[in-house]
């Protein structure tokens, strides 16, 4: 990508970091960018710079939040204070919201960012298991669903928070194994995702 | 993509606006960029905002500049004044790049912007041809070798020059037939197109 200026070849060069992206994408998108009226980029820029200043993470189940609690924490009709709250354990954020578009689970999600994988360093330590401890021994938590992954990492957490939590009194269920071996559930079609939500079992 | 931070939601529209990015692939790109360190997403950032600031068209060949001659009108090499200029003549900043690769050609070009299209109301006064007239005009330019795509609009722009360049003290070339019919140039291997522009022929 010689010949071209240099801010050119700066803005390839960044965009060429997003996942997938090799440099003759990168080109494509930065030549588009350069085609189209100047508030596209601009709008861009700015969503970028605005993304570092305004998303946090909830201070109860760190999902991404605009203040100390997510949008999903506020909503009182998620949250109920009155002992039947249901929550929902995921690996990531990709993971809650694509259980959000089931429209199955009208409770709480507890974000664990992660999956245990001894192999690579990742222990209970690592996750946020500690503050889904504290949720469930604060009480009013009726059920926890697990609804990690459903390969060997998401597997060995969900029976890892089986055990920790036994000892609770929150029941605790797995859902369904309609999400074939090795799925990843940010790519599941909401179908079958949602049936596996509903068909949940006991853990 | 509802219940996600609404700086984080704007992130995702402002990707999805790039050629071929849906909302799912922009929401890959938008966790990537916040789970990166904040130097990424604050490059991209300002790479964004940098190219309009520094970004310009060349005055003589509207290729892209940082200054008022391109880097390769500005290169004596490239640019000779002995009277042996040779001029080829591109429908785009990508077709001039995907030239460059090929290491044939040590002239300068002349980026048309576009191709006649007269069902879309391009005609000779939307294209950059005035400025070409005017360069073999000044004098100094041996030959033209009008390297337009090999599709409808490409042949036909290729058609056109070659009748408003006849009356002129100039050699007109075209690229070898080697780029099968309806290829973009911009896409092709180097070693057809390198062998495509050996190739030329008189026009």
């Amino acid at each position: 990508m010689s010949r071209v200026p240099l801010a050119l070849e700066r803005l390839i060069t960044a965009l060429g970091r997003l996942p997938g992206v090799g440099e003759r994408t990168a080109a494509r998108f930065a030549f588009h960018l350069l085609s189209e009226p100047p508030p596209i980029a601009a709008e861009l820029a700015d969503a970028l710079v605005q993304l570092r200043a305004h998303v946090r993470f909830c201070d109860r189940c760190h999902h991404l939040a605009d203040a100390a609690l997510c949008a999903i924490c506020s909503d009182p009709h998620r949250s109920s204070g009155d002992g039947h709250e249901r929550i929902c354990v995921v690996e990531s954020v990709q993971d809650l919201l694509a259980l959000e578009r089931t429209g199955e689970h009208d409770g709480t999600y507890h974000v664990l960012h992660g999956a245990l994988a001894p192999m690579r360093g990742v222990g209970p330590d690592q996750l946020r298991i500690a503050s889904l401890l504290a949720r469930v021994n604060a009480g009013g938590v009726a059920e926890i669903v697990l609804a990690t992954n459903v390969d060997v990492e998401g597997e060995a957490t969900a029976l890892y928070l089986r055990r920790v939590l036994s000892g609770l009194p929150v029941a605790v269920t797995r859902i369904a194994t309609g999400v074939p071996m090795g799925g990843e559930l940010e790519y599941l079609d909401r179908v079958t995702l949602g049936r596996a939500f509903r068909e949940r079992r006991s853990a």
